[in-house]
C-alpha cells in the first residue's frame, strides 16, 4: 500500500489525500509534524533531502516529494488530467501558478498565523505579502469570470491544487468578499464526488 | 510561427529558447522588458493576466505562460521528457524544486544584483535569500553525485528548468567552490548537441 509522509493541516498534504481519495486508492498516512522538524531529521533526509511533506512512497523505499508531482503522478490517465497536449500543459501552467504566484503568500500567511500562532511575530512579514497574495486571487477571478473550472470546464488536478490553500484563505486573512467567482468556484469543488475536508 | 515574448536575461526565458532550439522549433523573439513594466500594460495583461515572461503564442491567440509548463508543452513526447510514469513525475518534481526552493532565492538575489543593479538597496533581502539558495544548492549536489541528470540519467527538461538559473548563480553572488558535483554538471549541459548560451 503507498504511504503518504504528511502533516494533516497542511494544504499541500491535503491534495494529496483529496485526489488519493477521489481516485478510490487506498493509502496509509505517516503523520509527519513539521513544527517538531520531524521532516529534518537524518532518517527523513534520507527519503526525502528537500526535507518537506507531502512525500509519497510509492512502493517500498521509492519516494517521490512535491505536492503537484505527486498529484500528475496518481492522476495521469485518468478523468482529472486532460487527454489533450493543451490541456495538459495548462493544468501544469496553473499548477505552476499556485506554486509560484500563490501558495508564497497565501499559505505562508496562514502558516505563520494558524499553525504557529505567531500573527504578532510576523506581522511584518504577513503585511508584505498581502499585496501579493490578493493579486494571485485576482488572476483566479478573472479566470473563473468566463469559466467553470481552471482547464477545459472540466474538474482537474490543477483545481485541487489552487483549491487546497484557497478555502482556507481567510485562515492567512484574506478576504474573499471581493471575490463571487472564486466563491462559487470553491462550492462547485466542494460538490465534487468523494470530496474530503482538509480535517477529515 | 510560435512566438515567444521574453526578455533575454531572464533564466525563466531562457529556458524555452534553449529547448525550442533543442528540437529544432522555428520562433519569433518578441523583446518584453520586464524593468520598462512591458509584461504589465493592458494590452500584455490581455495575453497573460498574470503579467509575466516567458509568454508563448503557440497559434494566433493561444498563449501559454509559467516557463515549466511550455518546457513541458514542447518536449512531450520527445527525447527530453521520459516515457516512464515515474520519470515524467520526477521532471515535473524538480521543476517544481526550481520554482519553490530555488528560483525565488538564486534568481530573485541575481536580479536585484545584476538586472536592477540594486545590490546595497537590496542588501538585508539578499542576505535572507543566502541560506535558501545555498540549501537548494546542497540538494541539487547531494542527488548529482551518484547521477550524472537529475532523472534517469538522461538530459531532460528538468535539467533544463534546473540549469537555467544555475548556471549564473555567480550573478546573484553563490558560490559554486564547494560544489564539484554541480560544476561538472554544468558542463554536461553545455555539451548537449545544439546548446545555446544565455546570451546568444
Amino acid at each position: 500500500m503507498m504511504r503518504l509522509y504528511e502533516m494533516p493541516d497542511s494544504g499541500n498534504c491535503y491534495k494529496v489525500r483529496l485526489i488519493l481519495t477521489q481516485l478510490g486508492q487506498d493509502f496509509e498516512r505517516i503523520h509527519t509534524d513539521i513544527l517538531k522538524k520531524e521532516s529534518r531529521t537524518a532518517d527523513f533526509l534520507k527519503k526525502n533531502p528537500n526535507g518537506r511533506v507531502p512525500l509519497l512512497e510509492i512502493e517500498e523505499n521509492v519516494f517521490l516529494p512535491e505536492s503537484n508531482a505527486i498529484l500528475w503522478y496518481l492522476a495521469e490517465g485518468s478523468q482529472f488530467v486532460p487527454e489533450d497536449r493543451l490541456g495538459r500543459a495548462q493544468v501544469l501552467q496553473w499548477m505552476f501558478f499556485e506554486q509560484y504566484s500563490h501558495e508564497p503568500y497565501i499559505a505562508t500567511s496562514r502558516f505563520w498565523i494558524t499553525l504557529l500562532n505567531a500573527e504578532e511575530e510576523y506581522k511584518e512579514e504577513i503585511e508584505k505579502r498581502k499585496a501579493q497574495g490578493y493579486a494571485a486571487l485576482d488572476v483566479m477571478e478573472s479566470h473563473l469570470s468566463h469559466q467553470e473550472f481552471f482547464v477545459g470546464n472540466r474538474y482537474s488536478i490543477a483545481d485541487i491544487a489552487l483549491y487546497a490553500y484557497t478555502h482556507v484563505a481567510h485562515e492567512g486573512r484574506f478576504d474573499l468578499t471581493g471575490f463571487p467567482q472564486i466563491k462559487k468556484w470553491l462550492k462547485r469543488i466542494q460538490g465534487q464526488a468523494n470530496h474530503i475536508k482538509i480535517d477529515d
